[in-house]
């Protein structure tokens, strides 16, 4: 299973790398849970990793807009990413998240077939309005990504256990596994999610605050030794 | 004063061209107004269109999210258009404006100095929330912009002049050349707006219906013959 | 295939049970797609009807009110309904959908193990903030239900394969079967898309103005020869 | 006076029954102030409640639909209780819910005439837009109900007194009884609330909160000491 | 019975008058159903009206503004108008209703005894969230207001007995008559209303529509020969 | 720089007046962030206000309905308001500003030339979707108005400078200077911005906490030293 760790700048991104994290994923919560960050950013972020790691860009809790979002795709993918995720936020149902799917994945792959398109949606996206999450493996599969990922909308302390059960969870790795694809889990994950994800056979697991300092994604920052630690888990 | 057409296809586009307008410009209007199109169609469209004539793209009727629209800025600009429009539509206040136009022009500018950013507005923008059409020239000013513009957001048969006064539209424009920025002006015009448009010293008329037979956006195409007549008006 | 027809009083429920329709499906369009009828109504209706035929009642555009919810139900069932349907409206998730419809089970299947419990999904529920249609199956295999069903919530004219494609309801009908229940799909069908339904295994196909005079589910009147029309080409 | 209690529990409902409750009330806080519980939980209280005690039951915060309303009304009957209690709270005007009370009550009393039907208002109606309290004797008289009642819709501590005042409960109270019918009031009541609504010519006082340990409605429980209390100043 | 009509100028005003109308309003439909007009037309208004007959002036559809109200109902005061009118829209319940007219009598009454209040619902309330019309002759009793009345908020065409059944406004007109107040009903009437508001004992009633060419509130105008007919209707 | 204080009461009045405050601000903070106080608050505050001091009084967070706001503003200025101020609340952009803004400064102007009009916006207008801040003195210039004032329409502790910096005011304060007007700005100030206020030309500032025991605008009161304080800091 792959640590992925969303470090909020360079530093942190050293201490990643460091810790042995295997995906550095760039985001900018402040444009919501999985926010775009800037072109700069991400090429300085691509810049200090080494090649064998890859990295990770949102492109944001995307509105049911896919012309924007294939613009946004492109620009992450041409600064640097490997790896781009889309919040599947604005659109409500499998015919948007797929509409909006296939036209990302269709100007990231005219690209660059190898970079890697990841179809996200919350588990809490009831309280945002946004696609049935038990949906996105099928919006994965449908619209030719690579993963299919969850992650929560609303950031309240709340992880993905909470909104969805441990078998909910195995059921959307299987499923998702069945169709050729791989899974990434997140959502305020703690070090003791990790055996279970592990166990229901999720492939990538994403984090920021199990790695930081006092456990705080915010007043925290990335350390190398909790990323270790995590790392461990993993294996 | 320059003509910018806004052709919906290839084809359209080579209509446009060969009547001479100054500027092409790409479009999605199924996304909103300054809907974005995607990069293989701004890509399509550069390759058909002489190297002196602007490709302009939009990048959307866009939420306010500054790393989104930054990505999406690079994704257009990347994708061969020299002009980049976005319309200020999730932005509500002169702050937020402000703050994601000047992420925006970093973006761009950073890829190439020589491309044009457009902060574009709504005349009718309290139907929709967006920020007061009449601070554009100072949010393009303050933030790097080259051109403020305004649109219309919803279309339902209103013009800009519906919205605005030709004395209003007369002090925008005067603003926006007393800050050393170019104007465009655009929402549903008809033939017999260019006159006025180019009294009061506007840069840049944006049509699409006007150049389309029959006078209709949606059921009607671009002709040629249509676009010559506007460019006699614009000289 | 079997044929449900929703007459709006008892003569219309006559000419439905003489026309040989397999289910008279008792509905209060005043109160939402899936309004609840009253008692009496069901009552009535339920005397007319020769016992070996189904009589079917809805419990209403539902929100998410799990006790509501099976109060209503058992109130159908003890007024004669062999079939209640839950109108899966309010509930915004998977979650929230498993929730209500495995109450309702409970409180049905207390009354009388062979009521059937319909568990009913709206084609175009993200117009209306409703659960995901496409995961209705897995709700009612999850909740213990008998049969996923899908109509549309707004009645504007759009049918059912205006929302969803035809290899899309495929899919639904085959997950459907695979979990062992039985699937019923409606939504201003028409005479031509009986075969459509036939061929994608659909086991109830449900109907109103396609059994009326002049295809009018509001004017017209079920007649029984429209009746024996599409008991035909369900056949 | 009679003292009307609501336990969450079977063995809640002893409690209340041994310390001499005149009525023991099934209702489902977490579905709202008036939301409805399950029939098995109604039966379950039916079973151990004496025949002389009356058993209420709540069938929600109920939305405008009348079909739905009628069918969790003879749901609730025929589960057992001998009270029936409805929250008008999508009703928003005295129309609508005379409209929803006269079908409900007729669809009762088809089930038994003796049953009670009380027609319950909201005294801060405004914060969820709910039918005007003041209005709520009439509605109940033009609607053939047995009983008119205030709750109050959002539990935040205020209580019935917060929302209106003394002179105008008054005035309810001689407006019920002018119809010939019963009131009920509740509404996070305190013990030194009793005597005043005793006084006003109340009919039913309704608690919960007041017969808890720590008159803590959530983490506290019911106890027979505290309902003898309550007994007493209701005399 | 009075008849109270609403011209829109001064010239429509004399025609109201030359016709025999009891009461001049003036209302500005601009700003909502009971929209104010501005002082310059009231006192224009006043001027042209002979000092036995009374002038009438909206202060608006009002918000929930206690403060703004009573200013504007003494700058109607003030302006010449001697019946004020207002548009209980923003109040949402009994409590904020009494609230704001116990303000607006106080100011009044302080600038001159004489002048009459009127609290006015509106008999779609329900549409518009505004206060529950039934409860008004309350409101006006409560409030020490001189007169209860009910107009229509939305104007589509349907008129106050659209909305409430004579019965209902019998009832009304009789409850505020047992208060010792006037009952004024207006509300898109048309001629073969007066007969019935007659009937069942309304004090003064209000029309505009009826009393213009074409019975066309927007495309017609006043004429004094139709204000005749009204008055005719009215004895 | 002209010092305003806003005093809830007479006795607070008259602190203010012994402070030495230059303007005495009549406002109703119960019904918003300017909301109006009633004809006879604003009656005695002005008798016990010495003729040389100015009295100003709101008319409240205004909604877009020029009539009402109009007949507000002859109220209060018939009630003694020197400097009438109107809190542009409902009015969503320039164009609706500034025909609100023309009818209150003539109906005002009408009864008294030298009365002062004051078009207030707010610093954080975005929050309640209110016009730009950032156009009111182009409004106040265009409708005829005497000052362009900013106040905070949310009382949340965050202050003018929270949601303006100091050279957005200071060009704010610089346009309303050139068109030849004076500008206030208020919103939770507090002694240490004084000084600034001043330095960028500020021609009066508004308070309330400031001058009040603890700094608390709410428990605390007006007290004369603590104007004094202020006064001196304004010279």
């Amino acid at each position: 299973m792959l640590l992925l760790v969303s470090p909020k700048d360079v530093n942190e991104a050293i201490e990643a790398i460091e810790g042995g994290a295997d995906i550095i994923d760039v985001k900018n919560p402040v444009e919501g849970s999985l926010g775009a960050n800037f072109p700069w950013v991400i090429k300085e972020i691509r810049e200090v990793t080494p090649k064998n790691l890859l990295v990770s860009a949102t492109i944001g809790d995307i509105p049911y807009k896919p012309g924007t979002a294939s613009l946004a795709a492109i620009g992450a993918a041409l600064s640097g990413a490997d790896y781009i995720k889309v919040g599947l936020y604005g659109t409500k149902s499998y015919n948007q998240a797929v509409d909006l799917m296939k036209k990302v994945v269709k100007a990231v792959k005219d690209i660059d077939e190898n970079k890697i398109v990841v179809a996200a949606g919350y588990a809490d996206a009831y309280r945002v309005g946004a696609v049935e999450p038990l949906i996105i493996p099928k919006v994965a599969k449908d619209s030719g990504c690579d993963v299919a990922m969850l992650d929560t909308a609303i950031k309240d302390g709340k992880t993905l256990f909470d909104h969805l059960s441990r078998e909910i969870l195995k059921e959307f790795v299987e499923e998702t596994h069945g169709y050729g694809l791989k899974c990434a889990l997140a959502g305020s994950l703690k070090k003791e999610h990790i055996p279970i994800l592990k166990e229901i056979g999720c492939d990538i697991v994403g984090v920021r605050g199990a790695a930081c300092t006092k456990g705080d994604r915010n007043e925290g920052r990335i350390e190398r030794d909790l990323v270790k630690e995590l790392v461990e888990l993993c294996k």
